[in-house]
Formats: C-alpha cells, structure tokens, sequence
C-alpha cells in the first residue's frame, strides 16, 4: 500500500516555509512562552512580519512526526495551576469509532499504529474550575492569556515606516463601529475581554499542543475550516496532512467534522497534531453510536460523547441548546427548513418524543463538564435560514435569543462560549444579526457562516458568502466559517479547501482594514509600495498565496528579467502607467511642484472671478507651456 | 494555418445554448422591437425566466456569420427619426491601426477578409442632436427606451408563485438607500431617467446591433467586461469569440481595451459582432498614433480618434478630462501615483508642455461631436487611487469635483453621461465615494471598478474586489467594472475572463437583492427551492455557471441516479438535513402543528410565571411524550 507514503511526501511539501519567509517567535516573560511569527524578507532589506497560524509545521528546525504528535506548548502552564489532575479517564469503548465498523482488524491496525498519541487524560480536581474564563474573573492573567497579546500585536517595528504620515492615517482610520480596540494588546486587555465573555480562548487542558489565540471582536477577525474524515480512512498521514495544509493558508481553527467510522482514532490523530484549536459537533458522534437514528438519542449516550472528546483535547464544543421544541413549528412554512443538522437531528428528536430537548434541560449539566476541562460553547445556530427567503425570520431569532439566556448560564459557570450565526442572508439585512446578536448575547463573540447574500451563485459560494462575510466581520463578528466553492454541491478537495480559507482571509483582512485594527493596513502599504517600486518578487511574497500571484504573472511574462523590470504584462514598457507616474513625480520634484502648488492657489483664489467674467475653462496662465 | 478554424469550433462551442434553456423574446409595440430573455425548464414544469445579455448567439435559430456582422436591431428606428444622414465619412489613414503596422500585407489581408463589415456612417443631420437624452427631454420616448422598459421587467409571471406570503415579501423588503425602484418598469420611467440624466442608454447610431439596455441606479445593477486584442491578432473568430465568451456569462457592456497593432480593424470586428455596447478609451489609439509618446498626443489628433471611433459605432468613450493640470502635484505624495494608464498619460502631457488639459479646454468640442452619434460620456477617474492608502485623498476628488462641473456641460448638450469611479478603497471608506458622487455628479450613473477592499490579495483580487463591488451596488453604483483573478498580475485568459465576470454577477445581484429590486430575490427563490426539492438538476440550472456547479457536483456523487436522490453527498441518505426537515414538516402537518402553536403560546403566557418561579428551563408537559 503506497498510501502512507505518498501522504507523507505530500505532508513534507505541504510544510515547505512559504518563500522568502521564516519563523521567528515573540519571547514572553518567560522563556517557555514562544509566539510564531513569520517574517517575510524582502528584496530592499525590509523585512515585513505577518500573523502566522501555520504552527510548527513551517519550521524546518521543527521535528515532526505525526505518530508522536507535536510537542507540548502549554503542558508546564496546565500543570503549574496544580488546579487539574490526570485521571484515569473514561473507559474506550466499541462504540466509539462508531456503530458500524466492519473492518476490526484494520481499525485495531490504525489504532495501533498512533498508540503514541494516546495520553491519560487531566480535569479539574474537584470543585475547581480551569476556564481562562474562570482565571480571568478571579484576575489572573495566564500565559494563555500573554501568548495571545503578544500574538494580536504581532512585530510592530517594520509598520512604522508605513505609519508616519499623520495626515493619511487620519483619512484612513478605521470605523471600528463600537469595537474597543487598543493601539497595543496587553496581557491586562486580553484578561478583562475574556472575563466579561467579550473574547474567548479555546484551549482545552487536554490540548496542550495548541498556540493560544482568541476570538473576540477587539482582536483581529479569525476564520474557521471544516475538515472530515475520508471515505476509507486510509492513514494517519492523509489526516493530518488536511489539517496542515488548513492551517497553512491561515485557518486560525478548523473543526472536526468527520462522520461514520473510526471518528474516534481519527480525533486523536488530528487533535495531538494540531497548533490550533480543534472545534467538533458532538452530536454527530452520538448520532453514530445510535445508528444514526436520530430517535434513540439519550441525554447519557450524548453527555458520555462529551467526556470522550473533553478527554481527547477538543477545545469547543457546538452544541444546538437553543433548538426548542416550541421553535420547531416556526420553521415549518420556511422555504428550506431546517438545514442545520444538528438542529435538524435535535428537532426530530423533539418531535419524536414531544419533549423539550435534552440539550436545553441539561444544559447546567453540560456546563459542569465544559469547566472540568476548558471546552468552551460554541452553540449552535440549529435554525439558522438556509436561503436568504427564510433569514431573520421568528425562527432564528427565537433561538437566537435562547443563546442569549443560555450565554448567561454559562457565564455563570465561567465555561467561555461563542455564539453561531447565518447562513444565508442578504446584505440589507445582514446588521439587524449583528445588532440583535450583540444585544441578545450581551456581547459574547459571533462566530458565522458566510453569510451568503445570494443563493444563485452554486459552484462560487466562497465568494457569494466572502461578500457577506467581510461585512458581518467589520459590523462586530469575530470569527467566520469559511465556505468551499464544493458547499451545496459535494466534498471540497484539497484545493477547494484553499479556496475557501484564501476567500475568508480576504474578509477577514478586509474587515480588519475596515474596523482600522491598528497595523492591519501596513501589510496592504508593504505590499503596494512593493507594486509601486516593481519589487514583483515583494509583491507575490507579501499576499495571501504568492505562488499562485508568481504562477499568474510568469504565465504571461515568463523570464525571470521580468521579474526586475520596470513594467509589467498588462501595459508593456511604453505604456505603462506606474513608470509614467514616476516620471510625472521626478518632473514635479525637479521643478513643477512649487510652480503647480502657487498655480493651484491662484486658481482656487480666482475661481469666483472666473465664474462671474462667464468663464467655464481655465485659462492657462502658460498658455504653449 | 489552422487558428481561424480552430477559433471556428471554439466559438461555435461558445454559442451552444445553456442547459435546459432557450431564447424567447418579449414583443413591444412594433413588431422589431424583441427582447431576449432566457427561459430555463425546470424538471417540475415551471419556467423560469431570466436577463440575458448573450445576443443571438445563443440563439440557435440565428445564422452567425462573423465575417458579414450581426443582424441591425436598431437600423429602422434611427432611420425613422430622420435627424440623421448617411455620409461619406472620415477617410482612413494608415495609422488608423497603429504607427508601427509592421506587416502591411497581412493587415490589408485581415481588412479584406471582413470587407463586407464596413459600414456607411451616419451623423445627426446638420444641427440636429441624436441622443437617447435628447429624445427623453423632448419628451419623447423612444423604441430604445421601450426596449430598454421591457428587458428591465422581464418575463415576471413566474415570480408571483414566489411572491405568494405577504409576510415573507414584508420581512424580505429590500433597502434602497435613496434609489426609486418601482415595481414595473414602465416606458415612460426610463424616458424620465435617461431625461434627468439618471440613467443612460449607450446606443451610438452607428451600431445598429446593440439590444438597448440602460445603466442608472434605478435599474438592474449592470457589469462590464474589459477585452483586448491578442498580442498576434490571428482572426476576427478569435477576437469576436472573446465577446462572445464574455456576453455568454453575463456582461452588459464590454470595454475593447486594444492597444497596439490592427485596432481600427479588430474594433470593426468587434463592433459588428457586439449585440452590448462597446466602449473604449480613445486616447489609447491616438497614443498608438504618435508613436506611445504622450508629449506628442494634439488636440488635432484626439478628435479625429473620436470621429473614427463613433463613425465605426463605439457607445462610450472612456475620456479624462478631470485629469486637470492644477490636481497633478496632489498625487505626488501618494503612495503609487497615477494608476489610470489614460490619467498618466494626459498627466505627462500636462506636465510636459506645463498647460492645462486639451481634454478639459475642448471638452464642448467633445460634446458636440459626442451628441452627433449618440457617443454617451464615461467619464474617466484618471486620478483614482492605486491602492487602500491612497483611497478618497484630494487628488482624487478634486477630479471628481470636476467631473461633476463637467457632467453638467455634457447635460447642456443632451450627451448621456456616466461618472467613473475607484479602485481602491477599504470598506469603511466605500460609502463616502458614493455620496460625494451622488452630490458632486447631480446623480449621473457611478460606474466603479471594484472597489478592491484590501490589497494583499493578488491573485484572487476578482474576489477582494467583488466584496466592494456587491456594497457600492448596494449603496447607488449603477455598473461595476470586473476585474479578473489576474489584476495587477498579468493578461486574463479565457478562463480568468470568466471568473470575473462571475464574481461580478453574484456582486450585482446581490446588490440588486439588497436594494429590493422587484423579482430579484425570485431567481434565489426558485433555486433554493429547487435545493429543497432535491432537483439537482434544476438547481445547476437555475445558477449562474450551470456546468461548473455539475461537475462539482458529479466529482462527489458521478451516478445519474444521484441527481434525483433525495439526499446530497455532504451527508449521506442517512445524515440529510433536508431529508429531515422533511420528515418534521410531515410530523408537523399530521398532528403536532397544532399542539405545537398551543404549546408556544403557553410558553408565552407563562413566561412570567416561570421566571418568578425561578425556573429556569421549560418544564415539559409531556415528560415522556
């Protein structure tokens, strides 16, 4: 079987450091707090430091195997709390890899194969309560909570240069449109954002591999990617191998979706490998061990699920509490239902057994596991419209506002939680979410798909929904799922996958343009002073994806002197309009800008002269120049 | 030589009709007066009907012959008026295609394969006036305005059914922002826009073969596809197949950009075989007239450009007469100058003989040769920012200042105008550009490129500016400028031409959708009912890019059988959200409807009491339903 093999050949390619760049980290207060950067070196000696979701797997210093999982990033920080204790944990069970695994002996081989990733599990001692929520209203700053200043801030030094102009910084401040942000993150703001439930840091006790990062509205915007499983599982390889390639592209969490078999082992495959957090829909998996009949769920079989992936390392849980059994009923006369499975699992559950749902009458009990182990909520919008004819109707907001309520219950346990939005909506009425989000959540952070603003775009959603979430992102939300080209149609592929997380990085930067994130333009100015000097390499190297912009440009100018000329393909070297505005720009240093300055005065002095003397045209003061 | 036959196939490809659609056409109050739609067949026997912008070509009924042009769609109503003449025409001069057509024999060899497209040209008889705003402002409404009042309404039976639920259409209503929609386009209405100056037809009388549309805020938000000729040009099948690529997929008017060699000859091609409105930029030809040396350009030389181009038929000239000697120093500080290539040329021009603008001094020279052909004004934003940092400075709109004063000499002369605009602007600085447009240009159609949102996205600006592009719709722009996957990077290919036209469409119709146009929405509606329904087909269909949206479809789930299946391959038969919707409204309609509605009512009644009860969550009525 060369399966294995060719992933781990696609795995070594897959982490290749993107060009010109390297990994540098910010060191904390203490040596073992190393937050990753990556500097991107450019050709006039500049050097230009971008956020880096990618994890260790950029760093060619880095040793990786995914049979042992990544090294330990928080392990020391957990332990010194001396608040947890490892613990035997919950007994494996068959059902766990699902109700169906007919291959035994394949799955025992799987297993078997990443015995290394198995860890005996940490909760909290009894009585105690290892939320940062928790640590941050009792006022104690972690270094979870450090790691994510230092990271928001990023390097500052290099964005000076493009920040000295007093008069242009001001005609480009940004419309936080009620974000608080800081010119710099503190460990301090991160505490206080997190303790009132404003931002959340996903980081499950059991996950200590991940490099903390938050979600909230004063932090930059941070996108979400979808993984799962393949149809036959064939490697540990091709798995992690999708995460990394996820996270490559900037997926800041990506969620575990996977479905059918061996979702158990494949869990630990991707969570021990992972920098990131690692967020799962925990009803998928119980919908598993019932068979898949929705009916048969039971408060024990989903409240034992939760304990299995607490135990695992997930860092958020989305969890559909607020699909009542009295909304159901609302969604009848939509023109698309229910398209949320969860919520289409929980209301025929509901129906079923003409019961309010077990998730919304346990929910105290849920929250008494999250705070065991730092899992934070990200509940679930399970009625959220599926085509712009069904958005903001009763439905979503009447479980919008149970998120609401059920926010506050968390809040009261200190489990941290995030709020699920649409979906589907047009822009006109993309604010009233926000609005009603805000208010009805007392600002616990927004975490959406899309939305999409149209519904006949099938095979371009990533865009359809990119224009809904640049928008949603600047109005308040903090985090976006992204959306593949295949949504709707089938499984993304690898590339799909890109497609969609470089789409919701464009709306997730342009929202941190928009909302002025300080520092978030410098990279823009980099990049566009680099276009302007015909720095071509800069320009590749500065954007989201430089081998595609390189593969573009050499497609139609494809020697490498191109690459340092002072034109480019569209124009060609007489007509090029960059090279003509330095012209422009040398002749006005020379000797035209003082002259074009007092000539400028003249007329606006002299404009109401000219008007009155009937006079439409300038008359040139110079008139054969 | 094989291209010409190849070019043959390929656009004999390029007309094959859409799937499951055919050519219909709404018939005004004369007999010639036809208007395409496309009417796709759904599997459930509905119709649904949508705009169509891709000519005859689609029509398999129509014998295309590119060498002899299409049919005249116009030829009898221009003649009517009888305010215009047959003449001699300007006669050609060789540098009609170019200083530097180095291969004589060849060039006379591609005039004479399209001989039979030469044209007589009319003019407007002497003092008399040809443009559509004329007419409007005599009050007189033209067959073009009635075609024009016809495409804009469509074929809106099959809406009502997805108009039925007051209620929805309540909580749908779009958000017009200052733009009068109503609900039927009348003759009349257009003939009132086009007359303030609102709207404009771009209907020159030397191209008889345009089908009529409009541009203005108050109509269907339009788009614009730039095309060049090849560097070689091989055949007139190659250059009409590329407008017909571009019409086939959505544009409304499509910008001939050519620059270089034979572009007199390709722009006959062109515009022969061009059922949109063609537009250009004619101080790209008088450049290639004096050699690419921007000092050279003469009144003298610009203005015989523009007889040649309206004798030939071009709808709009692209010209920059803002681009005013006094704002030239304003961009010296920017962070990458003048971007528009025909702002820096009349930049250089200005700078190198120190005197204003001809374009600016001559523009009611320009107006009088524009209103003898009906040439309608894009006026150009030579000044437009290149970057986000440059976005909404001095330079910038000082020239849209003048664009302003300008538009109001080109309404003295009953020229139709359009303003265009940036570029580059983040988010937060879109509205501004758009009420400084509304109020500096009196309301004339903003035409915009983008705007790009960020600029760190090269290689996927078609979607950082599609983000843009779908808000100033929204906001009032009347028609956007596409920009292609290769902006800043190279020449667009097939392909990259229609990624951005696809990505502008979903941004204009999500515009329209936001803005409430009537029956937008329907197209949506039908779609997403069709997803509901499990008509896989119809829901291909119904979408902008019906093939692309199957083979995404057919790479997951290739089987017949599964285009009929009543589930999709993101779930599997099992795990269906929609299957189980289905299954609840079934629920719902046998017997919980009812009792459902009772039980939300109790619940509200007794909302109050559980809360002074303490009770926190529902104590259900059937505890064991």
């Amino acid at each position: 079987m060369n399966a294995p093999d060719s992933f781990s050949h696609l795995l070594a390619r897959t982490r290749e450091p993107f060009p010109a760049s390297c990994k540098s980290y910010l060191i904390g207060t203490r040596a073992d707090l190393r937050v990753p950067v990556r500097d991107i070196a450019l050709t006039n000696g500049e050097v230009v430091s971008v956020y880096d979701t990618s994890g260790p797997y950029t760093d060619p210093q880095a040793l990786i195997d995914v049979r042992q999982g990544l090294g330990s990033v928080r392990g020391a920080w957990i332990a010194e709390r001396g608040d947890s204790e490892l613990y035997e944990g919950r007994k494996p069970l068959a059902l766990d890899d699902g109700s169906k695994s007919e291959d035994a002996a394949r799955l025992a081989q799987l297993r078997a194969e990443a015995a290394a990733l198995q860890r005996r599990p940490r909760r909290a001692r009894s009585g105690a309560n290892v939320t940062q929520m928790h640590y941050a209203r009792k006022g104690i700053i972690t270094p979870e909570m450090e790691f994510v200043a230092l990271r928001e801030n990023g390097k500052r030094e290099w964005m000076a240069q493009y920040q000295q102009d007093a008069a242009r910084e001001q005609r480009l401040m940004g419309n936080p449109l009620g974000a608080s942000i800081p010119k710099i993150i503190t460990p301090e703001f991160v505490r206080d954002e997190v303790a009132r439930g404003r931002a959340i840091i996903p980081a499950n006790i059991n996950h200590p591999e991940v490099e903390p990062m938050a979600i909230g509205r004063n932090f930059l915007v941070k996108i979400n990617a979808n993984i799962g499983n393949s149809a036959v599982t064939s490697s540990i390889e091709e798995e992690v191998e999708k995460l990394v390639w996820a996270i490559r592209w900037g997926a800041d969490n990506v969620m575990d979706l996977s479905t059918g078999k061996n979702i158990h082992t494949t869990r630990d495959w991707i969570v021990r490998n992972s920098p990131v957090p690692i967020g799962t829909v925990p009803i998928y998996q119980a919908l598993e061990k019932v068979g898949g009949i929705a009916e048969d769920l039971t408060w024990e079989i989903f409240r034992d699920t939760l304990i299995e992936q607490a135990e695992q390392g997930v860092d958020y849980f989305t969890i559909h509490a607020g699909v009542r059994l009295a909304y159901i009923h609302l969604t009848a006369q939509r023109r698309t239902g229910i398209v949320s499975r969860g919520g289409s699992i929980m209301a025929k559950w509901c129906m079923a057994h003409h019961r309010e749902s077990f998730l919304y009458e346990h929910f105290e009990d849920i929250c008494d596991i999250m705070k065991q182990y730092d899992v934070s909520f990200s509940l679930g919008d399970g009625l959220r419209p599926g085509c712009a004819s069904d958005a903001n109707d009763e439905a979503q907001f009447a479980e919008l506002h149970t998120l609401g309520e059920l926010t506050q219950i968390a809040w009261k346990h200190d489990v941290q939680t995030m709020i699920e939005g649409p979906g589907h909506v047009p822009m006109h009425m993309i604010q009233a979410n926000m609005t009603e989000q805000l208010k009805t959540c007392h600002e616990a952070p927004f975490y959406t798909l899309g939305p999409l603003t149209i519904d006949i775009a099938p095979g371009y959603d990533h865009i359809a929904s990119a224009i809904g979430a640049a928008m949603i992102g600047w109005m308040g939300t903090a985090m976006l799922c992204y959306v593949t080209p295949k949504e709707h149609l089938g499984l993304p592929d690898r590339d799909d996958v890109k497609q969609g997380i470089i789409a919701y990085k464009i709306a997730a930067h342009a929202a941190d343009v928009a909302k002025g994130h300080p520092g978030a333009r410098a990279r823009d100015d980099a990049l566009s002073q680099a276009r302007f000097d015909f720095r071509w390499q800069d320009q590749f190297n500065l954007g989201l994806d430089p081998e595609t912009a390189q593969e573009y440009h050499d497609e139609t100018l494809p020697k490498d002197s191109a690459k340092v000329a002072h034109f480019c393909s569209m124009c060609g070297p007489k007509f090029c309009s960059m090279k003509i505005t330095q012209e422009v720009r040398d002749f006005a240093a020379q000797k035209g800008l003082a002259e074009a300055d007092a000539l400028h005065q003249g007329m606006a002095e002299k404009a109401g002269e000219f008007q009155r003397a009937g006079g439409r045209f300038y008359v040139p003061l110079h008139p054969q120049g």
